[in-house]
């Protein structure tokens, strides 16, 4: 294990908080919030921690993944730690695992509260929250990586390990151009919806705030109603962005080079486009009768399907009101995600994508014991070790799920509480049903409930691995 | 795809209903009961259709997975339909779909129910209900085979395609040679354990009864309270036998051939009762506070965890009652289920532990990318083609389920009940929790809920891939 490049690292991601909170801290002069301290005291910290720890350049540059993998869970711990700070020197938060929670929920994305009236919020807090969305969605390292010179080393380790999905592709000779890119893209349709929000009448703080939350596919908002108090046509720009953040970057990547074609031609957005459209139609009809009309009807299926798919988890209705097949049709969707490569959460479909065509190639098998079968994806041959790491990625995220059910319910609460407590953590989404329903909160749960939680949303995010290679022993142990 | 030989088995199979209704039937003149001519005339019905099948011997015996998957998918799903006549003719049921959900529910021994009060029913149909357990648990194709002189081809096929679990070994060089020694340790255990039974002062009919639910891993019972009436002493023989039949036959099979050391040896008992160690002591100490004492804690705890993981499903207790943890527990080892090779159906805990192992290789893989591992089980290398397919089965399961509990959710109940009633039949277990608890039955479904459910019976029974090839399309094309 190469010990000064992590620490190098770390220290960067303390500078970098420091810098994220200029954002914050300019809300609260504007403002004139006292709480703005608060991030004055923590940038101080981070700085004092962040400064000697990249003071001197390490200089074994020798990068593994399993270095990577480390780098990348303490990365988002250590940003989640200082993160949680403004909450409780603020005094909105006392209890330091809800500040934490609070905060790890907002960096991977989660966008699950411990509080019960945002509206009450200092200005510069709500734009905390919602910033770490938008910093998490796309990845502090691919951040730091597009930033900072690192020499030497395979970065696309550390990209791989960060970015959500099965395989990032090396779509540039250059990592760091590609991650340069990528950041373009994100900044550009963040910025063209703050403008059609603010052409349609959105105040700028509201503005912001959502196009952060909806940017990350987050899912804290300003309102207690979420996105409820908005109008239809903002709804609609809200929700048609969330799934424009759900699609595979890559799919932008190519258009931004002009490959229209291979933008169109690629299966996975064409699969989530096709799964969000039927999930649409049919919770339409199935809530038709609660609706006034059949447009109110399409316009909460839609909104809600995109929340839900993309794990942003904005919400416009109580949809733990709602039939159960509208229910279950959610609950599914929560399991299944956005596309791979985008800042969504979730299963990944393109990780079902490959896991369908597997079985198929399973039964035709039976069928032709002795014919030559591959699995393919975009035309290309999708390679055994992909297929194999999918499948036990899927054995993980079921394993892990169960036993964070199990320790979860020690709680006491209803069954369908804590199995979707955990599947919109673990997704990244935020909601879920019963006690945490669209309009409730987390806070009830106990603190080691909240940590099992905050463990989760972690593992939901970073894709499961480099957690559970930070937790196991064999990583620590001298060779 | 060699449609005589198919024809040939299927004709088999009706011929051997016929017999095995000579059971109920003997009840029914004993207890001077009119029902037994129920049995009568579909004893007529099933030799006049099984005997034109199996007069003449196919000349083709070329015998391969596809016909062998098609035979036993077809073979249950005829043993069920003929076995259903009789709850119709006897009048105890007047909807075709409760009665073949009924017999469904006894040929895969998951022991869901339509009927409230079972005290009610005749003698002889209670025989029957519970005969169908014993004669599914081990397999109605293992039966004819360990019967019937079928010369060529490959009848490892056909037992491989019936029998639950991973892997069937081929213990003997000749199939036929090892089906008959599993069924005699299956015989000999049931006798033992009516011997057991009749000895602590069961009546002779619920010892039968019993015993054939027990050795089936079943749960129908002939009490409305299932096993809660009859005394410690007796429930926890069954506890223990419910446990005994959950175990790998292949285990029994090695003290049959005294390789003591062997049996003892094989990891996968060994994990199972470790499992139904650690699951008894947490619900134990999770339930103390609902009890008189310690012991009737460890008692219902025992008995219940038995119970489900074996997905036999007797109950003494309502755990629906119980606290959210040991539900949740419950709920777990309901998709766990039992032993590979017995007659338990659920996931199964060899498929677990060999899931849990290719998880730690993809991690060391993290660690040590250069690194050659094998995955092992009992000291021998599991094969790639074995790891491949155990994943494979993981997604249809998953895949399958979460279709599954969509469509029975179009029923309007609530999510615990839809989605413990499809844990439950899928895993062949009985009870679920909710609805469908285990003092409820399952009459309440719509006709459709309940034709998905059957599937899901014959599809947990027969390991998915059997009825997944019956139903695809390819499988009936013309090559």
């Amino acid at each position: 294990m190469n010990y000064s490049i992590i620490r190098y690292i770390l220290g960067w991601i303390c500078n970098f908080e420091a810098a994220f909170m200029l954002l914050p801290l300019i809300t609260s002069i504007v403002r004139h919030e006292p709480e703005g301290w608060s991030f004055v005291i923590t940038m101080g910290i981070c700085l004092l921690i962040g400064m000697p720890l990249t003071f001197r350049k390490p200089k074994n540059m020798v990068y593994y993944t399993a270095e990577s993998m480390v780098t990348v869970s303490l990365s988002w711990i250590v940003l989640s730690v200082l993160g949680a700070l403004p909450f409780l020197f603020a005094g909105v938060l006392t209890n330091p695992f809800d500040a934490v929670f609070e905060t790890v929920s907002g960096f991977t994305t989660t966008g699950a509260s411990i509080f019960s009236s945002v509206e009450d919020l200092p200005h510069c807090i709500n734009v905390w929250r919602c910033f770490t969305h938008w910093v998490g969605g796309m990845g502090v390292l691919v951040f730091i990586l597009s930033l900072l010179p690192l020499t030497g080393g395979a970065h696309m380790n550390l990209m791989r390990a960060e970015s959500p999905g099965p395989s990032v592709e090396r779509m540039l000779p250059k990592v760091r151009t590609t991650a340069a890119i990528l950041y373009k893209i994100y900044i550009a349709i963040t910025a063209a919806m703050m403008v059609l929000l603010t052409l349609e009448g959105m105040p700028f703080y509201d503005t912001m705030c959502i196009s952060f939350g909806t940017a990350g596919t987050g899912g804290f908002g300003v309102l207690n109603a979420s996105c409820g108090a908005y109008t239809p046509l903002q709804q609609m720009t809200i929700a048609v962005f969330m799934i424009l953040f759900g699609v595979n970057f890559n799919a932008y990547f190519l258009i931004v080079m002009k490959n229209i074609r291979g933008a169109w031609s690629s299966e996975e957005p064409r699969a989530y486009l096709t799964i969000i459209a039927v999930s649409v139609g049919i919770i339409t009809l199935n809530i038709l009768h609660l609706c006034q009309n059949a447009g109110e009807a399409f316009r909460k299926a839609f909104f809600q399907v995109a929340a839900i798919i993309t794990t942003t988890g904005f919400s416009t209705a109580d949809f733990d009101l709602w039939p159960p097949l509208s229910k279950t049709i959610l609950v599914i969707l929560m399991l299944c995600g956005a596309c791979a490569g985008s800042t969504g959460g979730g299963f990944k479909v393109s990780r079902l994508v490959i896991l369908f065509k597997s079985m198929h190639k399973e039964i035709l098998l039976f069928l032709h014991p002795n014919m030559v079968h591959k699995i393919k994806m975009d035309g290309k041959t999708v390679e055994h070790d992909t297929v194999r790491s999918i499948n036990v990625f899927m054995i993980a995220y079921v394993l892990i799920f169960v036993i964070s059910v199990l320790l979860v319910s020690l709680d006491e609460w209803d069954l369908v509480t804590n199995f979707t407590a955990v599947a919109a953590t673990f997704n990244n989404i935020g909601p879920g049903l019963s006690m945490v329903g669209p309009t409730c909160n987390f806070a009830f749960f106990s603190n080691f409930s909240k940590v099992i939680l905050i463990l989760d949303m972690l593992a939901g995010r970073l894709e499961i691995f480099p957690m559970l290679v930070l937790f196991y022993p064999g990583t620590w142990r001298k060779h």
